[in-house]
């Protein structure tokens, strides 16, 4: 150890420092230097900072570096990458530097000729490719020779190796180990100054002035007459996350690459058993595992160990976090409390919430050749193939004859709320991820791919062309990457999720962690019943329209549109009273008590109406009234903007018999429950579209009055607490006012990004990629609450109301009550609970705990 | 003066108090106490305070009151309703109380006998209707038989009033003087506690515990043997507030009706020239004039006053301010200002600022008969006949042979707007008071009704069926009344509108005043000479887009929408350059060094697209592609919201060639004009849709570039500033950090109303009536800004923006620039400037002087 710090030189040798910064030295060096200090087997090491790589690019200065005379005497070096963040990459490592006709002689008289041979062939090959540009492919057919002939005189391929770099690079090859050093030093930092590196690195999140740091290493060619090798190694498999060894080794002392352990695990590998590094090497093996397990404790984590053998010792070259999947992410954080290296808490913030999401759906399975056809915005996780359908009456067909559709679409309306439940998948050519489609998609748990506008459907001809020219008719296999946007021609093997023991005790971990309510939206009892599974803390969104699209009560809907008089539609309403009743039994039953929050009739009249010519012509012979009384009717409720336009609260004041019927079909069903099971049901009854104060007193005043009758009649006493949903910016401003007539609000941001940014979701499709590209909006305001906005007025509207009611129970429903920033940001501004999707629901527990515990580290810092 | 102050038993005699309480008892007595105790000359006059009056309705105790003693001697009295605001109404007044058997004979002895008996009758008459709801109708004839046989004994038939009183109220008439009064009083009270009354003043405005206070005045009943009379005059006109006098005069002493001076001004009269007042009774009228002259300076107001005649003495029984029209409104507050009766300030407080709307357009002239044959929402004011056609072109043709059209549509598009232009009225069926055909409308000052929802619109058939059934072919000749709502059968007379000397000296004082600056929206060169004809501070908003809908650029924008390359897309870039290069220089040229505030284009494409299959064969045929291409391609721009969809600078980031194209036409037109004028413009650039700023330096960059190139090509240095319409809430949230990016921002109330309500201005006619028929909202938030709401973000936005740019230029743009509240509030809040359409652009300048006056009004106190 003769050479210790050396950084006024910009030259710094490893092995005292802990905490090398990873912004000078990058974090390959930091992490040797961590672990070479603290004991792990390492080669020796160098760190150039960034600053002295970024002038390399001009000139090299290595007069001062005292690696030049371990250089000189025959030593060789390799040199690795170390930007700031691995992920942004950096020029290929480059091995044996000082390769030359002096020490290949002492190579290859002290070990196998072959070897040496192949050492110095590589080397020339990879100078020329590093330092010149070369694409290399012409030496690659010397190598072969040398490995085929192991016993031969290779004095002859080394000279042709020679000759073809003179005739590449315009110079002989350079014997000086000191000139090669610089040469390699001088075009890795050009390499990371290139345009194309730039590019590459800032798409990845680097930022303009990233620099480059250089991890020099001693190499470690044993004591030639053993074993010597380089490989690498995880513990864990990155698949499950379960405790297995995956990696490789390629030995240089038997020119060769070997399993680690029995069989290597790749199936091509099957019919041919190796040898492998356990059995051949066993005590290398047993300091491999063994300093895996170090390491394990030290990191606080799973490492990937890159690593040379040295007869029966490991050298530690790089240790990098073992490659996970999204599950094996889950498993391996289990797995790491257990065994006392990480606290619970810790394992909570180890995991991306949105690992929990793919983990619960079906994914496309690797190793198999795919064509993909089209793609757009992956709107529902998870993959499905199945049979492409126009219609929802298709899907449900094929449904009912056991098969799985593919519903492929413009777009989606609430009438094809059941085709869309019978759909394995759904695919629509317009929409953003916030779409009917999307949103539907993500409730049900059904894969979807929305704005796949490359798409040209034919509906009515039950076919659709893709831009490639790929014609697929109904009937044709399709199968879709919700997480991707992929589409695919023909069946896919896909992988089935299995939510292990580790997924459930995870996510209790998370239960006792967060402080912030998660509930679900669920607008039938089916849904409600799913909820429940997924053990929520109440139901957030009963959406009541979604009560209505059921065929039986869809008819009705439209006579209670179309009848003239209000006497006729007091019957219509008459007519869904016990239908809803029915449905609130079942929610109220199944939520045994917890919490049900129940949205009053929210879409416009619209939405109801038939949209084909057959539905049309149906209605107009059930109700005896001619089709063009009818299209008039539906030409009638056309709405320039619907999102804003007549619906919501403004129906509910406008046509007040249509609340008053939900009213009292709710009170019905909480007094039959109730006498049922004895139990209290207290359900939240909130009110849509709010936007003054005056809105809420008019709707109170006639649910009480329900209340009051429905009291009377069954002679029990009504427990119900009454709200408004905040989804227009005009509600949030006025929160103070509004809170003294009510018990709670709950934010729906989709409606609140909508106005607050003047963006419809149903056409944000067309510019939103294009804005997200040019970096205008730093993601979707749709996918996650807009902090600087949305989350902005919100915040005015919670100081507002509990300025005025300091208990008020504040909520959020909607999509992103199941988006991790979301959700941070919703612990952050005060609100008591969030809902959404049964199946983000997992997420958003993960999502609020860390809330907790990210807020708790900050507020220690 | 025996009698004082009584009020310890509710009647108060006046005479001594300046200001008796009108909250208490009321306008008329507060009135009559003043100018009493001011030493005009009244009858004796004594007050009932509203809480007395209120317990009349069960019992009335007039032991304590001193004026019962002079009832008893024969006094007669006068009872007039005396209520808080003289509008709330109340019981008619009853005269002659105390006339009983005996003082008919004293009347009779000492006065033409008819004239006594004719006030007996009549009083027992007025008695029965007031006290026992009698209709009164029987005693006509009675009286007839008096007026027509003043010479006969009428002893028979005041026996027959008897008879008549008994028969009808059961009991007979009472000749106890004190009995006629309690009764009186008992059913005024009564009278004004019925529900009728209470739900007609509630809806003038009375808080529902509004008293009614009375006001008891001893009759003048002469000397008997000289004139005796009643009357009202003023001695302004009330139509156009010239001086002259108008009113009438009731002579009981001749038992007839007789105009003031000259002829009767009621051409009816024109006749048969009748003696008037100033010529019988010279002294009598000199009096009344003198009264009205000190009357002016007293009150500064021009008052009506109700008087009675005794010999030449004239008592003032009431005096009102003096009835006047819009129009006549502005010419007293001038004159009273000329005559040095009311300050300049005054003046302009005094008058409605909607009245000079009202002013500006033709009215529908007074006194002829009217058949409505449908109602609609008065969207633009004034009057127009016309014949009614169904299309834009139509109003073309009838406008291009000099004759009137009436445009009569379900809807408009900015497809219309030349036949808008066209038209001398526009009726639309849907939309509300701010669609599309009701802005541009008032932007072009033509008359216009909308949401005529009883109308049945067929265009095809080129007819309309109102709810009436009246059918309406192309062709008839209709009325409307954009004032009022009102669409009539056939044409109309109608009154042209003068604007005077008045007005324009009015608008100048209100100039000098106000410190808020007013701006006007123009969008053609044509709307720059209107606006400037209102002497505007500047442009505040000019709609780049409607440039673009003359018809030869419209043809060029759909070969824009419909290229396929960019290539020639930029061609047909190039096409409009120059075309709008050329309306800039002429808006520019008009404006002369004024400022004008440019929006770059602004709506969605589609809006651009043919509508019919007329325009979209003519398309095809024109760009030689297929009708199915071009229906596809607008099919494929269709929008679900489009007010929140693609537009403004989400399409000028999406296809920034546009704005490019924009930029330049601006630039160029600058450099243009300064060569020609050697004037400096400095126009301002405005971003629209903004909501992040993002999207400001995105565009920011851009528009310096193509500056640059300009200035390199002309060698000019060009001067600008460049800024954005705060339109989006979004936009108002980050104003802070936007402002450090901009010079001006200008807030764009309509689209920020629709986006804090989430409500579209084309959709809200759906039940905006019923929401302010039931108080939801207490106006239309489309016509009046939203303090609690919109103004509240824009008082934010403000407060931020500032924070960090103290001197930033913030106007607001839109219709509320033309709305009197509206102006307040921006006055109140900071804004700089409003714009308006010119039609309003006076309204805003009153309306902002007004909140200088108000506001420093307020301070003082």
């Amino acid at each position: 150890m003769m050479y210790r710090n050396f950084d006024h030189v910009g030259c710094m040798e490893l092995g005292t420092v802990f905490d090398l910064p990873a912004e000078i030295y990058g974090a390959q060096a930091s992490a040797i230097s961590d672990i070479r200090a603290s004991g792990f087997p390492t080669p020796n090491s160098w760190a150039l900072s960034m600053d002295a790589v970024r002038n390399f690019s001009k000139s090299v200065d290595t007069n001062q570096w005292p690696i030049i005379s371990l250089l000189q005497s025959g030593t060789l070096l390799s040199v690795r990458s170390s930007p700031e963040k691995r992920k942004w990459g950096g020029p290929s490592e480059m091995l044996n530097v000082g390769m030359n006709n002096n020490v290949f002689k002492t190579l290859r008289d002290s070990n196998t000729g072959s070897v040496a041979a192949r050492l110095y062939c590589t080397f020339i090959q990879d100078f020329a490719i590093q330092t010149a540009g070369s694409d290399g492919d012409s030496y690659n057919a010397l190598v072969k020779k040398i490995v085929e002939h192991p016993n031969d005189d290779h004095t002859s391929v080394i000279e042709h190796c020679f000759c073809l770099f003179e005739n590449e690079v315009g110079i002989p090859f350079p014997q000086d180990p000191v000139d090669q050093l610089g040469q390699v030093l001088q075009s890795m930092s050009r390499a990371w100054e290139s345009t194309t590196s730039r590019i590459l690195r800032e798409a990845l999140g680097a930022p303009q002035d990233a620099g480059l740091g250089l991890l020099i290493q001693e190499a470690m060619l044993g004591s030639i007459k053993e074993e010597f090798g380089v490989g690498q190694a995880q513990f864990v498999s990155p698949v499950t996350g379960a405790t297995t060894v995956h990696g490789s080794y390629q030995s240089h002392f038997r020119g060769k690459e070997m399993p680690l352990i029995g069989l290597d695990t790749n199936p091509n590998a099957a019919d041919t058993p190796e040898l492998s590094l356990e059995i051949a090497c066993p005590d290398a093996f047993r300091a491999l595992a063994s300093l895996a397990d170090r390491l394990r404790k030290h990191c606080h984590d799973e490492m990937r160990l890159e690593f040379s053998i040295d007869g029966s010792n490991v050298f530690l070259l790089d240790i990098i976090p073992a490659q996970r999947s999204r599950r094996a992410e889950i498993s391996i954080a289990v797995q790491l409390k257990k065994l006392g290296v990480i606290s619970r808490d810790e394992a909570l913030v180890r995991v991306d919430p949105e690992s929990l999401n793919e983990v619960m759906h079906p994914q496309i399975g690797s190793r198999q050749e795919l064509r993909q056809i089209a793609e757009g915005i992956g709107a529902s996780p998870g993959a499905a193939s199945g049979m492409a359908v126009f219609s929802a009456q298709s899907a449900m067909a094929l449904k009912a004859r056991g098969q799985s559709a593919i519903l492929v679409s413009v777009e989606t309306s609430p009438d094809d709320i059941h085709g869309m439940h019978s759909s394995g998948g759904i695919v629509t050519q317009r929409g953003g991820s916030n779409s009917h489609a999307a949103v539907v998609a993500r409730a049900l748990g059904v894969p979807c791919v929305v704005g796949a506008l490359g798409l040209s459907i034919e509906s009515d001809k039950k076919k659709f062309t893709s831009s490639d020219g790929t014609e697929v008719a109904e009937g044709d296999v399709i199968t879709l990457d919700g997480a991707s946007g992929k589409i695919l021609w023909g069946a896919v093997d896909l992988a089935q999720p299995e939510l292990g023991e580790d997924f459930h005790e995870f996510i209790q971990w998370a239960d006792s962690v967060r402080t912030l309510g998660i509930r679900a939206n669920a607008d039938t009892p089916h849904d409600v019943e799913l909820a429940r599974a997924f053990s929520v803390d109440g139901i957030g969104l009963v959406r009541t329209e979604h009560m209505l699209f059921e065929s039986d009560r869809l008819k009705i809907m439209h006579e209670l549109i179309f009848e003239s008089t209000d006497i006729k539609r007091q019957k219509s309403l008459d007519a869904l009273l016990p239908m809803l009743r029915d449905d609130f039994v079942e929610i109220f039953s199944t939520m045994k008590g917890l919490p049900v929050c129940i949205r009053l009739l929210d879409p416009p009249l619209h939405e109801f109406l038939p949209k084909s010519n057959d539905h049309i012509e149906a209605l107009a012979s059930a109700m005896k009234i001619s089709v063009s009384e009818i299209t008039e009717k539906i030409e009638g409720l056309q709405e320039f903007n619907p999102m804003l336009g007549m619906r919501g609260v403004r129906l509910g004041i406008t046509v007040p018999a249509i609340y008053d019927m939900q009213a009292r079909a709710i009170f019905e069903a909480v007094c039959e429950v109730e006498q049922r099971t004895a139990a209290d049901v207290a359900p939240e009854i909130m009110i849509p579209l709010v936007v003054t104060n005056q809105e809420v007193e008019f709707v109170k005043t006639r649910i009480a009055a329900i209340a009051a009758l429905v009291e009377a009649e069954r002679g029990r006493k009504l427990m119900y607490s009454l709200g408004v949903m905040v989804e227009t910016p005009r509600a949030a401003l006025q929160a103070g006012k509004i809170a003294q007539n009510i018990d709670f609000m709950s934010f729906g941001t989709n409606d609140l990004t909508q106005m607050v940014y003047g963006l419809s979701r149903d056409d944000s499709g067309r510019f939103m990629r294009d804005y997200i590209r040019l970096g205008i909006f730093p993601e979707d305001p749709f996918d996650s609450l807009d902090i600087d906005g949305v989350a902005k007025i919100m915040t005015l509207a919670i100081d507002d109301a509990r300025s005025v009611k300091p208990g008020l129970s504040i909520g959020l429903c909607g999509e992103h009550g199941g988006d991790t920033k979301s959700v941070w940001i919703c612990h952050d501004i005060g609100i008591d609970y969030v809902s959404c999707s049964p199946f983000r629901v997992p997420i958003a527990k993960l999502a609020a705990a860390q809330a907790v515990l990210i807020k708790t580290r900050k507020r220690k810092t």
